[in-house]
């Protein structure tokens, strides 16, 4: 039995708890968060203990901690509970700043620490069993790999300013993806960006509509397109060709249904809401945290996977910035 | 070189006059209608003679005839041609009258003429591409048969005193696929029917939305479902159910373009005309006639496939009229 | 909170324990099981007490049962629970006899008891969309409903002695799903039956292949085609068609992607197990009766739905039986 | 009656001869080629002269001619025709020179002529239909574009000397395409090329695989990605993303079936060749070539259209070789 802290009873919070608790082998023991409130729905939820983020650390009934608090806060809590001698599951992004985020990892190898970083993505089931066909060798060597993520709507205006812009905050789950599919690491990336939906968000100096080309050493390519637009829901779709063929995961709507009229055929849109959308990933991710725990592997994706998501996110920026080519060795050194 | 005459330069006349212009190995040299203007505008557009029947029943020049007069002048037409040596090509149905097209095709037989009978679905591409894959043993042996047909709206009503009722004039493809999918000949028919959509059709003894189960010696069954009404097109689909899988033949949409908005994912309707959905099954039933005849083959669907189409319309008939179930004995004797 | 006893620890007993953990204002306080090991089981995962089935009648802390035993006894076990003032959800179907079912809705009746008979495919999300849809006026009048239902494979063979036959067994749900579609009574049912898969299944006097026509007073009709055998996992589609359009409810399959090559466009097959093609009709079911519980409000589908479906089952077997057509007078006098 | 000329007949000569002569309205006088062989094939299929090319200018019953001889001959024969007064409807590209490409458009302008150039994508139907959504206001402002072009091989070896490169000989389409879609012209390109199918591609210092990135001055953006391989057809799909929602195109493939055993739901591969693929699109092509002129409206795509599509080309061959963003006022001076 993997007993679990959760340090933010948040959105986000609240959805690591409900898995944990669906999840066998695990135990949600203990919640921690300043606003009260929400930490006693968790209590009442789930029958855990309110405790402080130091007596979690200090506590001798907690295995592993999930970290849903803000991204300042990640790095430090990381470092925290790896000396304390728990396993981490942290939130992306591990820090805005790479410099910071390689620090961090250095105290997580020091510590002989876990800690495995939340890219959803990789569990939803659809996206899995595009992966485990591509590993069964149906489309041959991965070529090229087209991605497109586009959101409902855009954040409230209040998240802009700590976002850390698009590409650290939205694009960051396609660089994962993207490196995923690709199975070899980035050398250029180029991007083009613009404000297509809403001024104001130009006015923070950030981008709503953008397009990322991704290249390897071996010549494969990625691509990503994101919208902090889409009139028909949460677009999430990924496609890899191969030397022998293409897969491809579609998206997913609100039922699987059609109606046919004088108008045409009408199928719903699509689930509207990450947490929705990537409610079954959200519970295999703690489900393979817990497995990996219990089976003493190294969890996946790992802080090296966080790092990189986001140096892809800083090559981007700097693209943009500079409108250029920018080589993944002028990020990372 | 194929030379044909089409007799009927109505709808369907100038469907087969196209097609008989588009097949390599095919020419088209008269043409006979009552309806000056109508034989004029085939003269016109194909630069063929216009003649009378019986001209063309004596002409040299005339190898095959296409018979695409009005239903009761089809026997008698089928035999004045098989009379004068000349292939004959006749639109469904050879008449309304069983017993009519068993003498007729006694005449055919004994002058050992050339009889194919136009049940146009079963040179559609996808349907034909549907049998092919169940001649290949893609689904195993065919256990059941779905049809389903529906008309985006009913005939003009001065059609309905002479069509012979919705399963002589509609069903009867049907029952024509339905055998060609089987692949075995059916022993029970049983129906229900009912005016839904126009109250009208009822006065004249006929229905619109029937249903129709039947039976082979060896137990497989088809269903078909037929309606006089369909807001969204011309519903034409096959789905075959076999031991070891199942094969399904998709509708035709007027466009392959999807638009996703708030109100969710849009098809455009289905093509609504069957001059349109079957505009290839036409050419290329003109093309396999011309085939035959050329190859000195034996012309497909037969005047058998004809007669046994009516055959199981008349048991469909009677089934509904006396609220049983019908063996096909008693239709065929 | 509505505090469940579970009747029966048997694989539905599970899911039903399963789903109660599940749903909010549910709690499950007992089991009872003959089996032990099978009691025990739920014990240990939901932390529920083992009891006999008299103690829970007995039970002050029980409000709800939830009925998972074998048929045969879930006609006394319904009227032993309404006379001892709890409310019942029980498992299709009530009896096999009909006479039966109605002597026990009569008690429930007496008694003024709550009955839910378990029909979850009302509780798919796909199908209560679609049902939905057509509340929603989207189609207009329901004309014509289309029913396809095939099993992977069929029952084991011990099964069969006790299933009631295939209309009674696998049908049932289908007859529900044309009633709860059609919106109508209806009037007469014709079917054919075939033994297809496998001859022992002839043997027992059962089928594995039938077609079935129902027609209400108005003219409705709905069709059903149902397999014992689907190479390609477990097929359920609802087809509705209206005077303004059709709407359709489609399969689910093991993932949502498709993998492109030489040989085609492959998707995977379809979930090949009713509990995990119907995981969340089962979990929704119980909360709506929960929620009906709570509101004070009657149950849905009802013990009437339960033998209406019964009867239609048994016009079915008659039908096939006197190879005729069937008032449903006859059946329900 | 518009009495046409076609300059080479090889495939694509043969292409617009059968379109021709299916165009109501339109007439095949003449053919030129230097191959006795290929002139001649057309000569007994459609009846039309051999004529050499200044014979053809010289013709007094020739009103428009279509050119479809070797790439380096086109820019003289549009001049050459042009002056000789005649319609001129032109392959792509005009020129693989940019310079050269102007001086004849220059030509075009000062005879007066009309030149319209053979991007037969603007009138594939499904295509057009996607156009004609967007028009339609039914996606609102355009943002996004996604195009996807894959060949199902690489062309012949010996082609590939002279074909220009990929960004010429292929990605042309799309940049057309493009331009079309976006209604808006492109300021910036930037664009990846891998040699991922052939190494001897490498070697002539060409690609097989390619991204590439378009923008406008509003910030609407456009995606491409090519690749000479794709195992299972020819891949030619349209997305466009709006404001208010998104439209797409999608492939064609060989029937519109679908065959589901255990091994999952297989489609066929899509049509595999771009006669195949675009059969309609070129008789559409003509059509339109020939409605244009017979209302003397200006013909589309015009030349202006070629060259915009060529200088893209050129863009992105510089984006790739100096490893940088290319502004079109670079190429464009």
């Amino acid at each position: 039995m993997v007993r679990f802290a959760v340090l933010g009873a948040g959105r986000i919070g609240q959805v690591h708890a409900g898995a944990i608790a669906s999840v066998k082998g695990a135990k949600l023991v203990a919640v921690a968060d300043p606003v009260e409130a929400a930490a006693q729905a968790l209590r009442t939820e789930y029958g855990c203990d309110i405790r402080t983020i130091d007596q979690i650390a200090a506590s001798d009934d907690v295995d592993a901690t999930v970290i849903c608090t803000p991204t300042s806060t990640h790095a430090d809590l990381i470092e925290q509970f790896c000396r304390a001698g728990k396993a981490v599951f942290c939130e992306k992004p591990i820090d805005l700043n790479l410099a910071r985020v390689r620090d961090c990892l250095r105290v997580v190898e020091e510590t002989n620490g876990t800690l495995m970083v939340g890219f959803n993505r990789r569990f939803d089931p659809d996206f899995a069993a595009l992966r485990a066909a591509i590993d069964a060798g149906q489309i041959g060597t991965v070529e090229m790999v087209t991605l497109t993520s586009r959101d409902p709507a855009p954040p409230h205006y209040d998240y802009f300013p700590t976002s850390g812009g698009i590409f650290r905050d939205m694009t960051i789950h396609d660089f994962d993806v993207a490196r995923w599919m690709l199975g070899e690491e980035v050398e250029t990336v180029q991007a083009a960006a613009s404000v297509l939906t809403d001024p104001k968000i130009g006015e923070w100096g950030d981008y709503d509509s953008v397009n990322v080309i991704l290249k390897t050493a071996s010549g494969k390519q990625a691509t990503i397109t994101n919208s902090r637009r889409a009139s028909y829901g949460y677009d999430q779709r990924i496609e890899v060709h191969g030397a022998l063929g293409a897969a491809s995961a579609r998206n997913t709507h609100t039922a699987n249904i059609e109606i046919a009229t004088a108008s045409g055929y009408q199928r719903p849109p699509l689930l509207d809401f990450f947490m929705t959308r990537y409610k079954t990933a959200y519970a295999a991710e703690i489900a393979a945290f817990v497995e990996t725990l219990t089976q003493g592997m190294p969890a996946h994706p790992t802080g090296h996977d966080g790092m990189m998501a986001l140096a892809l996110a800083e090559a981007a920026v700097k693209s943009v910035a500079e409108v250029r080519v920018v080589a993944m060795s002028e990020i990372l050194g």
